[in-house]
Parts: C-alpha cells; sequence; structure tokens
C-alpha cells in the first residue's frame, strides 16, 4: 500500500513538473491487446487495481480508478489505502471519466496521457473533448522514469506458423495487402495489432496469455515488408524464413526511427481504432485512416484454415464428451469445484493431436456464479459443484488447426419449469441464428434481433453480444465481423466465423447461454440475389434435459435433431464404447 | 428540343467565361425537398429530363444526366436530340458520376455547382472526392443569368394551423427548440427543411404538390425566432398571430443578409443533411452540425396528433370501403383503368371531414404495372382494369387531423398459387413488424428482418425500405425514424408514426406489397428493462382471397383475426347496412 501511495506522490511530482494538472492512465497496451504483458501495466503499478478493464484518472489532489460492475467490489478491496478510490461506472451518481477531469479542471489546465496507450481515435475524440471545455490534451509519458522494477517487454521466441495450417504464405499473404494499397491509393500499411501480425507473416508467439502472438510491429509497402521485433525472439531459421519472404527484420523499436524519415509523398494506411497514438505522431506525411486490410483479409478464412477449424472441433468435441462423462461420474462426490474443472478439462483438451493451449480462461459458473456474465473463479469465490442446480461452462482451445470456443449449460439434476423455460427461450435465439439465410451485404446487427425475439417478446433480454468474430490459431475475440445490437458496418461475407452464444441471466439463481462457432457460407442464388447462411461448426450435444419441448417449433426440433445427430456422426468415430454410449444418449431425438 | 440545345449552349459558354470545366444540376431544391416547386427545376430546365430523381452533369464537350432505372425509357425519350443522353445507373457499363467527372477533368480543373441545390453534408462529400483527383470544386450558379423566362418561386397563401389539431402552440414548440438548444451548448438554429418550419410555427401552406407546406427560412435563437417568408404569402391575420408567438416575420431572402451578421460568439446548429450550401457559406461563426432538434421533436407525435391521427384513420378506412365496393361492382364494366379508379379514390376521400388532399400520388398497378416499384401512370401507359389479376394499390390522404398511406394487393379472380404464396410471405412479414416487441434504445434497422425473414428464407426479396416516418398533416415522408435494411442510429421512441409495407414484385407479373402505418407504443417493464411495441393504426381489410393459410402460424392467424375485427368494429359505426356488410365479409375470420 505505501508503495502505491509512493508512486501517486511521485506521479504528482512528475505532473507539477510538467505542468499537468491530470493525468490518465488506463489498463491498455501499445498493441490493442485484450491480454496486457506486464511490462504494460501501468495503471495496475500505478493504482494496484488489477482488473482487465478499469481507467485510472490522477489530479494533484484527487485519484480514481473508473471501474465496471464485474470490479466494483475488487476495485474496493485493491484500492484501499492507495490514495485511489473507485468509480463504479453505470451507478447513477457515477460521473463519465472524461467529463469529471474537465469538471476538476479549468480553462487552460493540461491533461497527459502516454500516447503508446491510447488509439488514435480514441485519443483525438478525447481531444475534442477537452477542447470543448478550453483544456489542453498533450502526449507525455510520465511513468517511465518513476517505474524503476518494472519487467522486461515480453521476450518469448517465436515460430513460423506451417503454411499447411495457414492455407496461405506469408508471400501471398504480402501480396493481397499490397493489392488493397493499390485499392485504397495508398503505399504504406503500418501495423500494431499483434494478431495481425501474426497472421500476416504467418507467425506465432507466447508473449500474452491465450493469444499466440509476439510483441512486433510492422509496415508494408510496395518495395517492402519489415517487421520491427526483438532480435532475441528470433532464431536463425526463422530469420532465413523472414529472409526468403522479403521480409526485413529490424528492432522492435527501429519503427520509431523509420516512420519520421519515410519519403514525403508516402500515403499511409492506418487503422485508427488500433494503431496507436505514439506511432501515429511519427507520421509526418498524409494519412487515411480506415479499417486495417489485413483484419479484413484475416477475418475471411482460407480453406485450409476451415478445413482445420472442422478437425478441430472434432477434437475439441471428443475432449469435452470425455470430460462431461468424466464429471457426470465425480459429481456426487461433492469435491469439485469451478477451478478443478476447469483443470481437468484443460487435460481433456491437452490430450487432443495439435492442442497449444486455452484460447481464454474458462468461465465455469455454477448456480448464481453463472448469472455473472463474465465470471471467473479464484480462490476466494472458487465454488463447490454439487449434484443440483445448473452449471455454465464457457471454454475454448487453441489447436494449431483452429480455435475453438463453446459455451454449453447443463442442470445436474430436475431443473425446474424456469429453467427449461429460459433454456429454451435461449435456445430459440441460438436457432434462429444458426438457421438464418441473408442476402448478401447483410450486416451482424441485421441478424441479432433472431437471438433474441423468443425473449424480447416476453419482456426479457440478455446484456452482451449475440457473437464475435474468432481467429485460426490466433485471438479468440477477432474483428471487424460479429453479432451485435451494435452498429457495425462490416458485411457478413463467405468463411467468417463468428461465435452465436445467446443467455440469459437471472441475479442469484443462475446463467444460461448456448454457444457454438457458426461459419457463413453460401446458401443460393435466385431471381432475387445471392443468399447466404451459416454452418455450425462446434460439435458438442446440448443439454435436452433442459428443453421444453413446447416452446419449440417444428423446425427448431428437427434442428435440434439433426445438430445432435451430426455431432454423433462426427464425434462417435473418436470415441471408445462406453463414450459413444453416453454420447447417444445425450444426442438422442427429442 | 433546339431550345434545350441552345440552353446547353448557353451553360457551356458561361462556363467557359468562369473557367468551369464540369458545371452539376441536380433535381434538388434549396429546402431539401421531395416535390421541387418548378423555380428550382434547374435540371429539367437544362435537360428536358422531368423525372423525380436525376443529375446532370455538364463538361465542355459531353452532357449526360444520371437517372434510375424507373426512368431508363423516360430519359432515352425525354433526351433525344437534346445534347444529353441517359447514363443508365446500376447498369454494369455505367460509370459514378462523381467518377466520371473526376475521369473527364484534368488535374487543376474546376467543378461547379449552384450551392442553393446541394445539402451542406452531400457537398462536402462531393469536394473530398474532386480534392483527391486534384480537382477543385467551387459554388457559382451559372443557370440564373441564362434562364430568362424562369417561373416564379410559389408564392400561395400559408394558413395558421389550429392547436386543436396541433396538439402544440407555436410558443410552446420554440420553447422545446430552446431547450435543445441549450441541451447542445449552441445559440442558434437554422430551417430550411419546410416541414420542420411548418411544424414549428402550427402553419401550412401550398406550394409543392401533397406536402402542405410553404417556401419559407427560419432561425430561433434564444432571444428571437425568425421566419424569413414572401410578404405576399401571408395576410394581416396570420402576422398578428406570429406577433402574438413572438415571431419575427422577415423577407424570404433576408436570411442570406442576417446570417453573416450574427454575434461571432454564437454557435449555429445546422442540420448538415438539409441545410443548403449556399445558406451555410453566409455563417460565419462555430457550426455544429447534427440532426435538426425540430426534426427530432416533430418525429415524437403528441396525444392530440396521434388521437387526430386514430380518427383520419377511421374516414380513410370508410372512403376505401366505399372504394373498394364501388370498384368490385363497377370492374367487370371493362373500362375501368388505373388513372380512372385513381381519380375515384379521390373523390370518396375528399367526401371525408377535414380532408385537405392526397398525400401522394396514387400508385395503381395492374398485373404487371403492379411489380414497378414507383409506377405512376400516365395517359400512355394507363392500363385498363380487367376482372382478374392482381391489383396494386398505394395511396394516402391529408386530413387535418392526420396523414394516411395505405397499400392493398386485391385479386379480381381466385389467384394462383404462386400469388396466394407470395402474398402470404409479405403478410408474415407485415405481420411480424406489427406484432415486433422489443428494448427501448432498439433501431428500426434491427425490426427490419422480422419483414423479410420469410421471404429471405426462400431467397426471395424486396428492394425497398420496410418503414418511413410519417408526419402529422405533413410530409408522408419524414425522418429520422425509419424501418430498413440501411443503418440509421435513429432509435424508436414511443409516439414515432412508422409505416410497415414490405412486398414482392415480379417483373412482367405483379406486385405485392401490405402496408399499414403503426404507432410506437410502450409494451411492459420487466426486469430486463422497458420494452415498447407497434400499434396498428391504418383500418382497411387485407384481402383474405390472397392468403394460403397454411404458411400462417397461429399466432399470425390471431393477429390477422383479431385486426379484421378491430376493422369491423372501428369502421361499421360510420358504415350503412350493405356498406357494413360487405366489410363484414372482408374481415370475417379465417
Amino acid at each position: 500500500m505505501n508503495d502505491i501511495k509512493n508512486r501517486l506522490v511521485a506521479l504528482r511530482h512528475q505532473m507539477s513538473k510538467n505542468d499537468i494538472a491530470a493525468y490518465i492512465i488506463p489498463g491498455t497496451d501499445p498493441h490493442a491487446g485484450e491480454y496486457i504483458p506486464d511490462y504494460w501495466k501501468e495503471r495496475d503499478w500505478i493504482s494496484g487495481f488489477t482488473g482487465s478493464a478499469g481507467t485510472a484518472a490522477v489530479t494533484l489532489d484527487k485519484a480514481f480508478v473508473w471501474v465496471d460492475s464485474r470490479y466494483f467490489i475488487q476495485a474496493d478491496d485493491q484500492l484501499k489505502g492507495t490514495g485511489f478510490a473507485a468509480m463504479k461506472m453505470g451507478l447513477p451518481d457515477t460521473p463519465d471519466m472524461l467529463k469529471w477531469i474537465a469538471g476538476e479542471l479549468k480553462v487552460g489546465d493540461r491533461v497527459g496521457v502516454n500516447p503508446l496507450l491510447f488509439s488514435v481515435n480514441a485519443y483525438a475524440t478525447m481531444g475534442k473533448l477537452f477542447a470543448a471545455h478550453g483544456i489542453s490534451f498533450s502526449s507525455i509519458d510520465l511513468i517511465k522514469d518513476i517505474w524503476s522494477d518494472r519487467p522486461a517487454i515480453p521476450s518469448e521466441k517465436v515460430f513460423a506458423f506451417d503454411v499447411k495450417y495457414a492455407g496461405k504464405s506469408c508471400s501471398e499473404k504480402i501480396a493481397l495487402v499490397r493489392k488493397s494499397l493499390s485499392d485504397t491509393q495508398t503505399d504504406m500499411l503500418v501495423l500494431n495489432a499483434l494478431d495481425d501480425i501474426a497472421w500476416l507473416f504467418n507467425i506465432r508467439g507466447n508473449d500474452v496469455d491465450y493469444n499466440p502472438v509476439t510483441t512486433a510491429y510492422a509496415s508494408v509497402s510496395f518495395d517492402k515488408s519489415v517487421i520491427y521485433i526483438s532480435s532475441d525472439k528470433i532464431d536463425d531459421n526463422l530469420k532465413a524464413y523472414f529472409r526468403s519472404n522479403d521480409v526485413l527484420v529490424k528492432d522492435y523499436l527501429d519503427i520509431y526511427k523509420d516512420l519520421p524519415n519515410i519519403s514525403t509523398d508516402t500515403k499511409v494506411l492506418i487503422d485508427g481504432n488500433k494503431l496507436n497514438q505514439s506511432l501515429f505522431e511519427c507520421i509526418k506525411t498524409e494519412v487515411v485512416n480506415t479499417l486495417s486490410p489485413v483484419a479484413a483479409l484475416k477475418s475471411i478464412k482460407n480453406n485450409v484454415e476451415i478445413e482445420g477449424v472442422r478437425n478441430a472441433m472434432i477434437k475439441d468435441g471428443v475432449a469435452l464428451t470425455r470430460f462431461f462423462i468424466w464429471l457426470e461420474n465425480n459429481v456426487d462426490s461433492g469435491t469439485l469445484s469451478e477451478i478443478s474443472i476447469s483443470d481437468k478439462l484443460y487435460k481433456f483438451r491437452a490430450e487432443q493431436d495439435l492442442f497449444y493451449g486455452e484460447s481464454f480462461s474458462t468461465i465455469a459458473g455454477y448456480a448464481d456464479h453463472g448469472a455473472i456474465v463474465h465470471y471467473k473463479a479464484d480462490d476466494s469465490s472458487d465454488a463447490n459443484i454439487l449434484p443440483e442446480g445448473i452449471l455454465l461452462l464457457d471454454s475454448g482451445g487453441q489447436y494449431l488447426d483452429g480455435t475453438t470456443d463453446i459455451t454449453r449449460t447443463i442442470s445436474f439434476d430436475t431443473p425446474t419449469s424456469q429453467q427449461t423455460a429460459d433454456f429454451t427461450l435461449v435456445l430459440k435465439g441460438h436457432i434462429g441464428i444458426a438457421t438464418a439465410v441473408f442476402p448478401i451485404g447483410t450486416r451482424g446487427s441485421q441478424l441479432d434481433i433472431l437471438a433474441r425475439k423468443a425473449l424480447w417478446d416476453r419482456g426479457m433480454n440478455y446484456g452482451h453480444g449475440t457473437g464475435h468474430g474468432v481467429g485460426h490459431f490466433l485471438n479468440v475475440h477477432e474483428g471487424p465481423q460479429n453479432i451485435r445490437m451494435d452498429e457495425n458496418s462490416t458485411i457478413l461475407q463467405p468463411g467468417m466465423i463468428i461465435s452465436n452464444e445467446p443467455g440469459l441471466y437471472r441475479k442469484g439463481e443462475y446463467g444460461i447461454r448456448t454457444e457454438n462457432l457458426i461459419l457463413v457460407v453460401e446458401d443460393q442464388t435466385t431471381d432475387f440475389g445471392e443468399f447466404l447462411k451459416f454452418e455450425t461448426l462446434t460439435l458438442f450435444p446440448i443439454d435436452i434435459n433442459l428443453i421444453d419441448k413446447a416452446l419449440l417449433t417444428d423446425k427448431e426440433i428437427l434442428w435440434l435433431n439433426e445438430y445432435h445427430q451430426m455431432v454423433y456422426d462426427k464425434l462417435s468415430p473418436y470415441l471408445n464404447t462406453s463414450e459413444k454410449e453416453w454420447l447417444s444418449q445425450k444426442t438422442k431425438a427429442i
């Protein structure tokens, strides 16, 4: 605690010295990452708050961390005695952070941020808001000189990702990016998003949790491609690999020397939602700010990637079959817990071919914990699992041939009529998406209601998106495609993989979510145009014990029975007799 | 023809004199109107093309009018021998107009437009595109000096719209606008949209077809409200009316003198999708470009307006009942035509209390004409109506208490199975919207799929929006609310009136559309939030002869039967015995 207090004193000293009236410290990194390496955990270091989301703001006499409802308790706990207090977002009295800062400051005051930690677009939005209040806004890193025992930038080894899994070579991908540059009349692309870089160069790494990426920057122009990466991370083989693909290797921070010196007629393409402000400030030439062409290319999986995912789904389904058999056989012991079953599930996945790790931290939400959407059990919350009530289990694997993400909700005893009604309404939404047919040009937000209609009709809803894009042996959360209530101008195109995960949450009781991954495929071409549909990729039974058949239409029952038949047909060749028998019971027609 | 050729020569003379390499002449006016007074029909005058949409572009040696598929034939016909040719939008070889101009010109050339005829946002978009090609872009009116026999600006009389219909007084509305100014931290609103002005001041007029509006500009600031309008149009009573509401009356063009002279600290709110560039160029102070607060206020009908519309719907339903009885009794004669029945329908509406005129030009599309979405019969196309096949009739009335818009599709004989299937799938979509339940915050684009799902599932679709906002004794097409595939950030709020009009069009065969107006109302508030739904306002039977009951769900049948019961209950008190008998047959339960 005293450590934190001293850090706050040191920061305020830096602030006065630099004429900064308020300093904002976010929980982000320079690479638009979901998982932040320790080196960039400036907000954790300055405040002591370790949640996955939350932003600190410090004035010369006040200090707060804005956190969402997931972290109200944790923030109170971690911030006690630090000089910081929690600002609980969503509560009626909690001010918006930027407005609060504007209210604390006076005209002419300066707000500072580390430009490494903000996207170009986020930085611009903040700048505009402060300008409207007559407050100036500056890029300044006040942490670097006071954080003495800072961890190192991650330097885990990088490996080349075999084209037999990637489907397209690095050279082919670079050629596609150059075509995008040509189409957009730009000359150079600058990349900071680690999954974009991993996809483009067909490399993978271990620098952050769950996402098999490596810390680097990159640029592609017509005459050269450069990866900016620490030389410690790449061995001679990888050097040869880059050379063979005409990729120049430079040191990680050399991009800060190169960008200011590009020729003055270079039009640079950036994705302002991802590129950090610090790199942006190095570009002195004309900039086109739009969706990264790498993100767009990466979102449409090629046939090798798709076949890989189909194969990964079989392995994931086999692992889940063995896990759920084990769970059923052991739940009566009363000794299982949310964490212990997550560990066990990991072991079953790890037995599968080409398994690399989890694609995110398993959410095992037993009973009322299931109603906490982003729940993650820790030592203090870890609930004992008894042979009663409802378990929500959301988990996924990284395999070299694909990334999986599946949620199943099961009941250990006879469910209540409210539970079966809730489960079945969520299932109706899941089937609504799974069976959707839509013309080329349709956006995810147009389909979202299909997942919610059965709930909305009864005055119910869920507070998260229906589906996120999924990478191929890459980030389990991948843009730009999704299915959400919010607008997103991205149209759904064949080859895109998205999750289909409607849910329903009853606080203090239980949570329900049924999630499969789905692939956009062609349906038919008629006089009225070209139509698309989804193919469900995930292979594991949906708990029929939780279904109220009377709430399903004939078509919905047909979908479920056909889905279960497919699950059985695809998984059973890899199962032993008793496993087959179990799966046959779980997939029997209703 | 020679006239037109001479005009083109005169325009090119003006272009060379002013160093303009290309001049664009749109089919628009300074007031963002749907119906253009003759005075502003610059494109019609220069090219001879009279369609409701289409833009001319003239270089020193080429001249084209870009038209959509509705006008391919008419444009070829009207442009013959004029020096102009048609550019047919949507055909594979037709270039985009702006790109075509950019291709014809060289770096440093100048493009000119009359800034009166372009919205601020459209002007900015064009300017950006040309700038990217090194072409400059200027505001310059080259028509005014060469159009000698130009018609006058409309000067029809204006009348005050009684608060007993409007529900809110002019003063109350001005107070609401001032609150919006205060909320947006702006000081002055400038208005050019005629329906915004009519709504704000509770006035109506006759300057354009179908929309009961009057030509004017307006501004509202905290210390004064000004209407800029020709003094010929307002009598002493109206002058007194404006005075009593503290509205200053100035001459129509005085706004061009006033705007450049507002105090330098005046922050001006404009709606850049509507305000013309010419007015915008007069504003020298800071501008906030956003949706007009008048448009937002106007879109949410007050209870008096809503009760008025409910009453207008009864009158409209009674008129339609009488019309369709007459049609059934006379179709066998073989002498009816699309135009003659439209005239007859007008007469039935005109017999109703508070009738003011049609809300748009009736679309009577018999047989294959029904498949032409924006069909309007003229002397050459006017089809004879025989007692066979399908008629699509889309029409509406302006009543002092409300605006109506209804489409019915009827069959004169035994429909084919394709016809009943098509009609029923469209009806399923109509019912999908009519019965929708959705949380507060939902946008129309999220609901649109409910109107299309039954069609999409079978590879079918329709190429127009599902619903447009509707004014109250004002424009039948009113923003910002709508239900379309396209994104629109407007959320649906209680009090908004929208059309519900899915359709299906089989080229060369027939068209089907079923349209009612619907009102957003509250549904219920639950633990999951506040939910809204629609109330159907339009009262007239849907042709049960065209329904394939096997395609409807029980819930859809229930909706139809309940709707028909309501139609009968609400209309029958105003009908005589034989009319009641007819309506009872048409509304019998299926």
